[in-house]
This record gives C-alpha cells, structure tokens and sequence, in this order.
C-alpha cells in the first residue's frame, strides 16, 4: 500500500477533498467549488487540478499515492458507473474510468455519497468496531448505508441504502419527496420532526411549549424541549423513535448487523435520541438481533471525504 | 475443482442428501433418519456412514470429492459455528470443522437451512440468473435468506435472513412464534392467510365460499377460492399481498436486490400469487427499485441440498 490517498466528496455547491495517510491518518482537507454550469463539464478537472496542486504544495510524488476515491449526489454502480446526479448536470457515464484517465491513470474508486460516508463512519467513526454496520442520516431527508464485511452495498441500480424510503405508516395522506405514500424519511427527517411536532399540536390541546415556537419550530427545538422534560415534545420524539425503531427492526430481520449508526443534523440531539430509538429498537426486534449496537456517527460533515478515501484503502 | 460435491440439508425428522457433480448436476439424492436422542448426538456420524457408503456404492474416491456443506435448523455463523439447533438437540460448536474431522479432512461449510436453501435457488433455480436476491418462503412460518454477490449474508449472530419476523402490523393484538406482535409471518405464511381469511369472515356479511370451509379452510382453499373467482378470497390475497409486497419494498430500500424469489407451500399458489405481491411491490417501492425481478421458487425441498452444494462449490 502506497503511503497517501485522497478522499473526495462532491456536494452541488462545495467539493470537499481530503488528503490522507493510506492507514487513515487525514493530513489536510479543504474545498473546492462545485462548477455545475454546461452539465458540470468542469467538476472532475478542477478536482484534478487541486489535487495536482496539492501534491505540488507537499512535494509529494505521484508513485506515493495509491488512488482518489470520489462521492458522488446520485446513484453509483460497483464499477463506477454514475446513472445520474441531476444536482451535478451529469447523466450517466464510468467516473470512475474518467477520472483516472484524466489524473495520472491512478486507481479510481467511486461510490453514492450517502453510502460513502456510511464506509467512512465504518472504517473511522462511529463504526470502527464493526464489519457490518447499517448507517442512518437523519437530515434534511432520511439517508444511508449499509456496509457488510467492511464494503459498500450498492444494490442493483445503485439504490441500496435508501433507507429513508422504507414503508411505515399505512395512514399517510402527504406525499413523499419519493412519490410514495408513508415513507420513514416523512417522520424521521428534519422536516418529519417538525411534521409529527406541527400533527400534535394540531390534535391536542395539551400544555406543551411547542406552541410557543408555531410554524417556526424545528427538530432541534423539539428535541431541547424534550430533554428539558417538557411532556408533549417527549411525546414526538416517542413518535418518532417509534418510527425509526421499527425500521430498524425491519432492517435488522433482513440483515442481522452488528450496529446502526445514526448520523445527520438531526442526530445532534444526541445520546437522548439514541435512547429512544434503541428502546422501540429492543422491544420490537427479532430476538437474535437485539444485542446490535446503537451509536451515534462521530465524523459529521468529513464522513463523506473519510468513506472515499476508504474505497481506495480499505 | 474435483468432480463431485455432496450437499447435506438436516432436518428434524429426516436428512436429505444429494451426490452432485460441482458443476450443479444433481446425480442421486436420498435421505436417513434424523436421530436426535441423546443431543442428537449420532447425526453427524450416521450422515458420514451415510456418505461414505455412497462412495464406495459409486466407486467414487476421496480424491474426486470437493466437500461437504451442510444446511442446518437453527443460526450458523459465517466459521461454521453454530449456535443452537434445538429441533436436534445440539447446543453450540463448530460443526464445520467438527464435521471435517470425522469425515477423512474434506472441506465443509454450514449454513443456517434457510439461508442454504435460498442459495440453492440463486445456484440453479428460480433466481439462477441473478447475483443478488432475496428469497422468501411461504410455508407454515415465514423464512428466507439473503444472496449478496453469490453468496449468503449470515448475520452478526445468524440472524440475517428472519424475513418473517418483519414488523409490519402496529394493530396487531395476538402473539406471533417470536413473542412480537405484527410480524409478517402473521399475515403471509400458510397459518397468517388462514387467520386473515378467518378475520374477513367473521368481519364481514359478504357472500363467499370461503365460509363452506368453516374452520377447517386452509391457505389452499383460499387460493383456489380466489382464482375461481370468489370476491371474498380475493380480498384476503390482496390483504396478503399489501403485507408481503410492503415487505418487500421495505427490503428494496435496504438492498435494491436484482430479484425475490418466493418460495415454501403457499407459493404453489403459482403466478397468481406473484401478481398480487408484485402489483403491491410496483406501487410502494422506491422508484429506483422498481424493476426487480419476482419469481416463483422451482427447486421445492431440493432447495437445500442445492444450496449446500452450493456452499462447497460455488
């Protein structure tokens, strides 16, 4: 193995780039913009040329790289393929074979973003301990990743890990970003949060400080109420732990992994959600599973660059 | 790769065994009794008697055999170890290696029978033309196994695979074999259509023959009821239908697996099954999954012996 690596992670707006030790030692990290103009024909050559740069920056040799691993915000087939990422103007072509053609011919790896940080937070996060691991982002949506025997899931057309759009709830009359009726991401998301928060207090005339917040209110606020001990923003995050625990259940009757790992913005509400989650969890799981550990993700944001730089490495 | 293989599928009551050659061909199968006194205690033994005597019968040397793998009633980790079987009265060791030592050093693998059988049906049955499938079967219990890249997906503790135990029901109010409430087994095994059926005709006045039955109406019954015509027993497959096919979507948000391939004795209900669960599967899973494949089973109880094959020399 050759001494150093880049991980890269390419969002729509910012191109975030990590160099690393090959042992997994992340040396620098910065970013780059993401050009999206005429389908995003620039993205992949001002990666290369930040990369070159850096290696010129830190007088390091091409002969000691052993290659660029690379998230990208769409579906990623095993060999490399990209079937789309509307955020980046792409349509479908090999990145993989690309980009090597265009930096030196190193070995390239690439891989869906959601499911590369779920590697990242296996190989370095919360994870670490773990060969089989299913990651949960609870974000602006319900993301993830499932990573069996330390490698990426990838699924038949890329779609592996979308577990935000598991089925959960038969009485759903919105619709989901997916097009569906009933989704996990309609609960368990930012916005879901606030939906089953906006749903509660619609429905009882409880005492409850949410009111307080109205239409402005947020996961982050009903999670602080909850915490300080306010009856009805417990009862929400009851909800949706409900929700997420049963997936996860689900999740774990197919499976059998030996942690979830929840990531996400939401997730910052910390060891409390993971409480609450993990009690649905063992009560509803089949027994075999229920010694799976819950843990929160450590990496935040620099899962994405971590993961890619494990599809080289790992 | 040496010519032959044998594949071993124990159950309770009987052993099935198949003489292969490695490349699939299934040359002569036959079965013993399963002797589970004394912790079942003989089993392993009677099987290798049971073995070498076919060699000697075929005048097969050692030499031309590859291995032996082995399907087993109960959780098998990855090494061959397993965990407890209690229909054989065995508790926990390595049967793999165990097995090996008592049979002349040859190579064998075990695996959980369910998981076996799935692969056996990824080798050379309804899902032979795929790498990645989810098999679920449709017998007194609702079982399965998960074919990643060939090969099984075990489970940190064997449990990978319990696709019956699905939660996927918050209303239900009687216990299912594994002490939750709601499983999927509930709904989809032979017992589940029975208790749908039964719960129609006790909440409804409508015409049907499925009441001529009374209490004795099997999950049989109720597919011939339908296929000829009979609203009420269609109502109870599509019931069954929205429970499974929900399951699967479910599974396609984790997995996006090529195909499901459905098995056990209420798949003899043939196409007319598939159709119901895959109109279900179409509307509710993420759109990216929607082209996996839905095939009926075709091995029936030879699944396994295929499968442990298939562990050997696959």
């Amino acid at each position: 193995m050759k001494k150093y690596c880049f991980g890269v992670d390419v969002g729509g707006t910012t191109v975030k780039i990590g160099l690393f030790e090959s042992t997994g030692v992340l040396l620098e990290q910065w970013e780059i913009e993401t050009h999206t103009e005429n389908f995003g024909e620039r993205i992949l050559s001002d990666i290369c040329d930040s990369l070159d740069a850096k290696l010129m920056e830190k007088e390091i040799s091409l002969d000691e790289v052993e290659g660029v691993g690379i998230g990208l915000p769409g579906p990623v087939l095993e060999d490399g393929t990209v079937l789309q990422c509307v955020n980046l103007g792409w349509g479908t072509f090999n990145v993989a074979e690309k980009l090597s053609s265009m930096f030196h011919g190193l070995k390239v790896m690439a891989g869906n973003d959601a499911n590369v940080a779920a590697l990242g937070e296996a190989w370095k996060g919360g994870g670490k301990d773990y060969d089989d691991i299913v990651m949960i982002t609870l974000g602006t949506g319900v993301g993830g990743g499932v990573i069996l025997g330390g490698k990426i899931v990838t699924g038949y057309n890329g779609g592996a890990g979308e577990i935000g759009h598991m089925h959960v709830n038969d009485e759903e009359e919105v619709t989901c970003g997916c097009g569906r009726k009933g989704c996990l991401e309609q609960y368990a998301s930012a916005t879901g949060v606030v939906r089953l928060a906006t749903r509660y207090l619609a429905a009882t005339e409880e005492e409850t400080k949410m009111r307080e917040f109205g239409a402005q209110i947020t996961a982050k606020d009903v999670f602080d109420l909850a915490k300080a001990g306010d009856r009805g923003a417990n009862a929400v995050v009851r909800q949706m732990g409900e929700y997420l625990g049963k997936s996860m259940s689900s999740i774990a009757a197919v499976l059998n992994p030996q942690a979830f790992i929840i990531g996400g913005g939401v997730s910052k509400a910390g060891q409390f959600l993971i409480d609450a989650v993990k009690d649905v969890y063992r009560e509803t799981c089949f027994a075999a599973c229920g010694d799976a550990a819950v843990h929160l993700a450590k990496l935040g944001n620099d899962a994405g660059i971590y993961g890619a730089a494990a599809l080289i490495v790992k």
